[in-house]
Parts: structure tokens; sequence; C-alpha cells
């Protein structure tokens, strides 16, 4: 059973393009975790209601690739999330979840 | 690009199991979804931390996709909403989306 993330995030209005760059499923993020055994995939969801609302779902194929990757690669996660931050006016945790087969 | 939307459920206790085979990629929805042109398929996400949350993510190939499904089986539609609202204690719609490709 995969082990998934849900983040949903509010960007800046100037900053759109380079989070949408940024965190859709060829962007720096996945670019990353692609390094990582067990990373499978990341979606970006765009709100059709709110062009700054955003959830991206990144799903790996179990929770402990996701801890390896955590750990073996904290200082990169690191510089990439406070980088992020600048790009987003909000940022919340959806979930951690298990996906049905 | 694709048209998603995202549900949220809190399940009854006692209703997890069924909400489980109603709600997931080959559960009731998803076998009506699939008499439709245009839906791809569905997820059933299952929260680590709280064993009654979960989310739905439907995936169609576009938003006229699912209207035209939602009139044409309206009253398949709120049967299974009615039924399924007895097994759930809170339904929150998380949002519409564009899937960024």
């Amino acid at each position: 059973m995969a082990y998934t993330y849900v983040w949903e995030y509010l960007v800046a209005p100037d900053k759109v393009g380079l989070f949408q760059r940024g965190y859709g499923p060829s962007g720096e993020w996945a670019e990353l975790f692609r390094r990582a055994p067990g990373y499978l995939r990341t979606e970006l969801h765009r709100d059709l209601s709110n062009p700054l609302r955003f959830l991206t779902v990144d799903y790996w194929q179990s929770r402990g690739d996701w801890e390896a990757f955590r750990a073996r690669f904290s200082s990169e996660f690191e510089e990439l999330d406070a980088r992020g931050e600048k790009l987003t006016t909000r940022e919340t945790e959806i979930g951690r979840f298990e996906l049905a087969e």
C-alpha cells in the first residue's frame, strides 16, 4: 500500500509560475525525490476557483522509503523548503495517508 | 489537463469497512463513474493518524466530462450520495482542480 502525503499551498501572486515549475511532476522537488528509492510520483492540482491555491500529492512505495529519503537528503530538503517558503503565503499539511489499492 | 476533485470524509466507526468498499477504486462510486465517458480513476487515501479520516480524489479527462456525467446520471448519483451520507459523520469538499501535466 503506497504512502502519500498531501499539502495545500497559497502562492504569492507574482510567484505562481515559479511555484508551478518547482512543485510540479518535473520540478525541483520531484527531481530531488527521484534520487531516492521508493519514490513514485508527484501530482500538482490547481484550484479552479482560486488560481493561487494548489494541492500537491506525493506518492512513495512506503513510509519507510519516505523516512529514509528524509534522513539521507536532509540538507537538500531544508534548502528547497526554505526557497519554497518564499513563494507561498501559506502551507498547510492536509495529511499523511496510505493509498487503498 | 485532467479535472480532479478532492473530498475529505470522517467515517462512522462501525462503517469503515462499508465506506472503504464503496469509495475505493473498485467501489460503487467508481462503478457508476465508469459508465460515463471521460472518467479516469478514483483514489482513496486513509489518514495514518486518524483511521476514520479519508480523502478521495477523482480524475476525469475534463470538467465537461464530469458535468455531462452529473447531468446524465443524476438519479443514480443522488441515490449513492444519500446512502453514502449514512456512513459518514462529516463530508468536506477540499476543492476542484486542474491537474498539471
